[in-house]
C-alpha cells in the first residue's frame, strides 16, 4: 500500500483500558495540533465529562502521560502540552491520525471515514469497488505506453478543454445512452465531483435554491454547503423524484438547479422512467430550471435506462461522468456535457481556478477504455455485481434489514433497518469495530431517513461483517 | 503532439483575401456557436464595421457563404446560419477554434492563447519553459515504476492529504528555505492554481478585499473574479511591495488577504528583501492579515531569497508550491503548507469539491524528485537560463525595450516598451503573426502598465520572435 495510512486507533478501541483510551484522545489531539505544542490541557473534570469516564481515570491517564514527557504539569496551573524545545515533543503523525471516532457524523463522515481508513477497515459503506475488481492490466499497459509518449506529453499543459481524442471517444459513448453532442461540447475535469462544482460555481450565486433528491449522494450536500446555497430535498421514488413535491418545490423555491444522479440512484439503486423523466424536463422548462445529471454510474447498467440529457439534448440539462468507479479512481478524470454556449466560459473558469488541464490522465483513461480488455472488465464486473447483490441481499434480509427496492445493477442496495435501530449509532458503534457504514443521515436531512442505511455489495464479502451487524444490533 | 489544436487559423491571416478572412471570421462563431444553428447573421453594414472591411467584400463574403450552404438568405429578412436539419449543418469542430484574434485582452487573454495556440505559434508571452528542457527521461522512469506499483495505487483513492511520503519529502524540502512544517501541515492539490483556489474558498467571503501586487500574476486577477471579491493592487518595487501603500491599503480597505509570489516574483522577476518581508508581517499581524506566498518558481532561483512563511513559522502565511514550471506541467500536483487547525478544514473542503486525491500525480512526482537526474537537471537549468536571460537582454535592448531590473534568476525579463508603443496592441498585431506575446495590462489594472511587457526568455530563442517584433515597431 503506497499511502495507506498505518493506524494506531486500529487496535480494537474496546479491548483498551479506559485509562490507556484517555491517553490516546489526548496523543491525537496533540498529533492533529487540536492541542498545540505549549497548549493548556482541558481540566480533569472537563474531560472526565467529555470522555464519559470517571475523573480519577484522567487524573491517571494525565499522570502517565506527564511521565512519558507528552504533557508537563504546572504546579497550581495545570497540565501542558510539552513543547517544541524540550526533547519530548510529540511530532506530528499521520500514524496518529486514523478515522475520528469522535467526529460528527454529516455529510462528509462517510467520505473521510472511507477514504481515512486504514487497509484493516472493513467498508461496505463506502462508494467504490475493491481494488481487485478494477482493470489493472490495461492500465498498467495504458502506463507503459505513456512512457513511450513524446516529451510535450509529458510535459506540456494540455489544451484548456482536454485531450480531443478522448473527447470524440466520450462523444460517441454518449451517442449510445441517446445524448447526441459533438466533442466540443465536452469538457474534461479533474473528476466528476469537481466537474459539478465548477457548474455550480458557472450556474450559482449564493444563496440561489438547488433541488437534490432525498435521500442523495451525500457529497451533493456537503458540496452545496460550499456554494453557500439553500438546498432542498424533493423525495426520491423508486422510478424518479416524487413529481407532485418536485413541482411544489418548484412553485414554492423558484430553484436554478436540479442535481441527480441518472442510470443508477445513488444512494437508492432506482431507476428513473420515461413518464418522470418527460415530466421533470417539462417542469424544468416551466420554472426555467437547469438539471445537471451525474451518471458516473453509467458502466454498471445492465442495458441503457432514460437520461434526461437524451430527451432533452441538452438544452437545460448537463451531463456529467466519470470513471472512477468502473476503471481507477486513481487516474482523476471526469467531464462535462454541456451546451454549446457554455463552454467557452467553463473553460475559462477552469483556467482561472485550476489553470492547465494535464495530459497524463485523460491519456490514460482513453488508452484503458480503447484497450479490448476493458469492455470485457466491465462485462464481467456487471456479472460479478449480479451474484454479490444478490448474497448480499439475502444476508442483510436475514439480519433483518429490508431492501427499498431491488435494483436493476450497480453495486448499492438502500435497506430499512431492524425496528428500533437507529442507523448514525449503529455506524458510530461499527467504526469502533473497524468496520465503515453509511448511514441514512449522510443522505438525507429528513429524520426518517435514520432508519435506512446503504450498503455496498462489492464491499461486503467480508463474513465479519455480518458478524459484526448481527453482534451489534 | 497528443492534443495540439489544428488549426486553419494556423495559416498566415494576412495571407487570405479579405473576403476570405470574413468568411473565416463567420464560419469560426458558427464553430465556436457565438452563432448559433438558425441565427441571423449581423447586417452587412454592421459585421463590415466589425470587419473593417467595406460592405461590398462582407457582400461578397455573405454570397460565397451562402453557396457553400454555410448560411441562407431569406428575402427581406437578411442571412441565416444552416439549421442542423439542412444537411448543410456545420458541425462544432475544435479545428475551426485557435487563438482567438478578437478576444478582449482581459487577464485570461495570454493563458488562453499560450494553452490554446498550435505549435506553428511562438510563445515569448506565456509562462512555462519548451518541452525539450523538461526533465523527460526520469518521468519516462517514473511511468515505467508505476506501471508496476501494486492495485490499491492504480486504481483506489488516495487519502485526503494525498501521499505521505511525498508530503515527507516536501516537508523536507520547505526546511531548506527556512519553513519549518511536519508532514501533517501539507496537503496536496490538483495544481499551484488550485491550492490557491481552495484556500481562496476556504478564507474568502464574497465581497472581502484581497490585495494582489502591480503587477502581479494575470491569473490571480481571474481567480479572484471568480470569488467575486473586490481586488486592491499595491505598487511592487524590486524589493517587494511598496510599503506606504501596502499600510494604506490595509487601513483604507482591511483586505482578508494578500496574495504574492515569493523567490522570483511574476511578472518582475524580483526578489523580496529580508527588511521588506519583515515589515509586511507586522503590518499583516497590526491588521490581521493572511498572506498567501505562492513559491512555484523556487527551483529557479540560484539561491534561496527569504521567504514570508520562513520567517511568520506559518502563522499568517500560507506557503503554495508546484511542480509544473521545472518537472511537469502535465502531471498536475500543487500543494499547500498550512497552520496546522486550518488542514482539516481544507480537507473537508477538497472532499466535498473534488472528492479523493488519486495517487497517479503524487506518485510520479515523488518518483521524479527522488531521481538523481532530477537534481541535476535543475542545475543545468539554471546555467541554461542564465545564458538565455542574457541574450535575450542584449536582443530586447536593441529593438528598444528596456528591462525593468536584472533579475537574478527565473524565465521572466519585464521591459518597458518603446516610446509610443501600447503593449496590448502590440500582443494583437503579433498574435497574427503567430506570436503570444504577454502585454503589461493582464498583469494589472493600472493604465500606465500597458507600456511594459513580460518576455519568457526561455520561449525566446526563435530569431523570427525579434523580426517580427522589428516589423511590428
Amino acid at each position: 500500500m503506497g499511502d495507506k495510512l498505518r493506524d494506531d486507533m486500529g487496535n480494537h478501541p474496546l479491548a483498551r483500558t479506559l485509562v490507556e483510551q484517555v491517553m490516546q484522545a489526548i496523543k491525537q489531539r496533540i498529533s492533529a495540533r487540536t492541542l498545540a505544542p505549549g497548549a493548556k490541557l482541558p481540566s480533569i473534570r472537563s474531560f472526565a465529562e467529555v470522555m464519559q469516564v470517571s475523573k480519577s481515570t484522567v487524573v491517571e491517564a494525565y499522570d502517565r502521560l506527564s511521565a512519558e514527557g507528552v504533557i508537563l504539569s504546572r504546579r497550581g496551573a495545570g497540565f501542558f502540552v510539552t513543547g517544541q524545545n524540550s526533547g519530548h515533543y510529540t511530532p506530528l503523525s499521520l500514524a496518529e491520525i486514523g478515522p475520528k471516532l469522535d467526529r460528527e457524523v454529516d455529510p462528509l463522515w462517510v467520505s473521510r471515514q472511507s477514504l481515512e481508513a486504514g487497509e484493516q477497515y472493513l467498508k461496505p459503506g463506502c462508494g467504490w469497488m475493491p481494488a481487485s475488481w478494477m482493470p489493472e492490466v490495461p492500465i498498467r499497459k495504458a502506463l507503459r505506453n505513456l512512457s513511450r509518449a513524446n516529451d510535450a506529453i509529458l510535459t506540456e499543459y494540455g489544451s484548456p478543454l482536454g485531450l480531443s481524442e478522448l473527447r470524440q471517444f466520450l462523444a460517441r459513448r454518449a451517442a449510445t445512452y441517446g445524448i447526441e453532442a459533438s466533442p466540443d461540447q465536452i469538457m474534461l475535469a479533474g473528476s466528476g465531483t469537481q466537474a459539478i462544482d465548477q457548474l455550480c460555481r458557472y450556474l450559482l450565486e449564493p444563496g440561489d435554491c438547488v433541488i437534490v433528491d432525498d435521500p442523495c449522494y451525500f457529497n451533493f450536500h456537503a458540496l452545496l454547503r460550499a456554494h453557500r446555497v439553500k438546498v432542498v430535498s424533493v423525495p426520491f421514488t423508486p422510478n424518479g423524484p416524487d413529481l407532485v413535491q418536485f413541482e411544489q418545490a418548484l412553485k414554492e423555491h423558484r430553484p436554478r438547479l436540479y442535481i441527480t444522479n441518472s442510470a443508477l440512484h445513488n444512494p437508492t439503486g432506482a431507476t428513473l422512467s420515461p413518464v418522470v423523466a418527460h415530466r421533470v424536463l417539462k417542469l424544468s422548462e416551466q420554472y426555467d430550471l437547469t438539471i445537471i445529471e451525474d451518471d458516473i454510474f453509467a458502466d454498471l447498467e445492465p442495458e441503457p435506462a432514460p437520461r434526461y440529457a437524451a430527451f432533452d439534448g441538452l438544452d437545460r440539462v448537463v451531463h456529467i461522468g466519470s470513471f472512477s468507479k468502473t476503471l481507477s479512481a486513481s487516474i482523476r478524470c471526469g467531464y462535462i456535457i454541456a451546451r454549446p454556449e457554455w463552454i467557452d466560459g467553463l473553460v475559462d473558469l477552469r483556467i482561472a481556478t485550476s489553470f492547465g488541464a494535464g495530459h497524463f490522465s485523460a491519456e490514460l483513461v482513453l488508452s484503458v477504455l480503447k484497450d479490448g480488455g476493458y469492455r470485457k472488465h466491465i462485462e464481467a464486473l456487471r456479472t460479478r455485481l449480479a451474484g454479490v447483490m444478490s448474497t448480499t441481499t439475502t444476508q442483510l434480509t436475514n439480519l433483518g434489514f429490508k431492501p427499498w427496492i431491488e435494483p436493476r445493477g450497480g453495486m448499492f442496495l438502500w435497506c430499512e433497518l431492524p425496528e428500533g435501530v437507529d442507523a448514525t449509532d449503529l455506524a458510530q458503534r461499527a467504526l469502533a469495530q473497524n468496520v465503515v457504514l453509511a448511514p441514512g443521515s449522510v443522505f438525507s436531512l429528513c429524520k426518517s431517513a435514520n432508519r435506512f442505511m446503504r450498503f455496498n455489495a462489492a464491499q461486503a464479502q467480508d463474513v465479519r461483517i455480518f458478524q459484526t451487524l448481527a453482534e451489534l444490533l
